[in-house]
């Protein structure tokens, strides 16, 4: 399959290291790792099992690469406003374009521009950073699940899911996108949020009660305001117990937004935060810890 | 009268130094500043006019004072842990403890030390910093709210009133001491607690419309909870936009606890967080803001 990674960030650079490795076609579009990896390859540092991919297919601009079976897009969501830019070159007849971005918004975004059948939404679950140029280190995790924005017959994304597979990514498919955008942001929102705010990593917010407590009622308001989306299973109460549990595994981990603010880099507020407040408003859903925090961070960020 | 300043940061050397001016006899229990102010006296620098006091009487233990009139406490109340060292030496049978601290529990912890008879409270809103070590600088206001801890007949508030106006200190006496306490959490909480958060004046977080609206709701809950407090007249809802105006006009002030972080001392946050959520809840009041923001500063003063 010939495969584009738009955002060739750690993310980015993780699933397109894998895909090629399982012998996919895959070109990355590149800005700051282009020079390193145009000489040296890509790393990958995986808890999983090192490994080089001495020859990398990068580019500078789209137009480079041309039309592709599947856009994987990474991009931060701070930078939507280059969709059109980026993805058009890569778009013909049959492409789909996956989005793994974080947060609310995104598949609406794309289907607007290149239009809602093409267009497939991916939940990752991937705990990894940048390195130097060129090297991509991954922590932990790394599951996807992968929705069709508009629902269809034929199986298409039973095929990605397969070929993610034979790239040893675990990979499983839903029939409510919807619901696993919002369990990700039931994490997201409170870790990214609140490490990116304090410049702490998630095991010191676990360890304190009063901020444990803090990160479970933030959690709440994320479950009251994603059931009352109209889910067809709605997110039990207890998602937020089995999210502490399974992040108190994580140790020293700092969330994508806690390095981005380090790094200097802008925030992605508008998709993690303001996007899913404006949908529980609609529905009359209070989210205060929510709204506060991300005043916070557009404060801190400003 | 014979006055022992006990806390002589920027605000007991401050009203320390307008009484000695007057004709008082006051008493600076120093540390830091000791060397400085024995060489060179203590300088203000004021909105109201620079003045200079050559020969100050400082000691750098309270049994070199003795016993006095009045004992004015202006410590930093994470260090209320010290009252019984650093006041007992200056306490005679006619002694009176006026507490000029921020937040509340002062007075109930000086009553159960000393005797509930001899505490005075007092409000003050100052905007004041220390500079150099003998300096310290006036920015804005000062006046002083003056009230019995425990209701009683003759006249004590008024006069030790009228020895601060004698001072030109804007000084005014209420018979409802709660009400001032509170009053003032209505500004300290939201503008101690952010600015030190977000390490920014007031005049950043008055600027956005998101961080505006913050405080205010911050606002709306300090005044529903000193409203269950059983206060002889409830504070309004309105005064919270009479302190945004009044706020306005500051510029780029960083409140205490904005420096105090700044400059790696403990912050406040029983007495200007933690003591108000309890009494809050002790009535029903849910404060869902001025708990997160007191969790969020204890994390990052952790």
């Amino acid at each position: 399959m010939k495969i584009a990674i738009v955002g060739a960030g750690a993310l980015g650079l993780y699933y397109g290291a894998l895909l090629q490795r399982a012998g996919e076609d895959v070109h990355f579009l590149l800005r700051s790792d282009y020079e390193a990896i145009f000489q040296h390859g890509l790393k990958v540092f995986s808890i999983n099992g090192d490994f080089s991919l001495p020859h990398v297919k990068g580019y500078r601009a789209p137009d480079e690469i041309g039309p592709v079976d599947l856009v994987l897009v990474g991009l931060k969501t701070f930078a939507n406003d280059r969709y059109e830019e980026l993805i058009r070159p890569l778009v013909g007849e049959g492409t789909q374009i996956l989005t793994l971005q974080n947060g609310l918004g995104n598949e609406e975004a794309l289907a607007s521009l290149f239009g809602a059948g093409r267009i497939i939404g991916g939940v990752a679950f991937l705990c990894s950073n940048r390195g130097e140029p060129g090297e991509v280190h991954h922590l932990g995790s790394g599951r996807i699940i992968l929705g069709e924005f508009l629902p269809r017959d034929g199986g298409r994304i039973e095929e990605l899911a397969a070929m993610f597979t034979r790239a040893a990514v675990d990979c499983r498919t839903t029939d409510d996108l919807k619901r696993a955008r919002w369990e990700k942001l039931v994490w997201n929102i409170p870790f990214n949020g609140l490490c990116a705010l304090v410049q702490q990593p998630v095991n010191l917010l676990l360890a304190r009660k009063a901020s444990r407590k803090l990160v479970r009622e933030i959690m709440h308001e994320v479950i009251a305001a994603a059931n009352a989306q109209g889910l067809a299973t709605p997110i039990a109460e207890g998602y937020a117990d089995s999210m502490l549990e399974f992040t108190d595994k994580m140790g020293e981990y700092r969330p994508s937004m806690q390095i981005d603010r380090e790094e200097g880099r802008p925030l992605e507020i508008a998709a993690i935060f303001r996007t899913p407040l404006a949908y529980g408003a609609r529905q009359g859903i209070a989210m205060p810890r929510v709204e506060m925090l991300a005043t916070l961070l557009e404060q801190v960020a400003s």
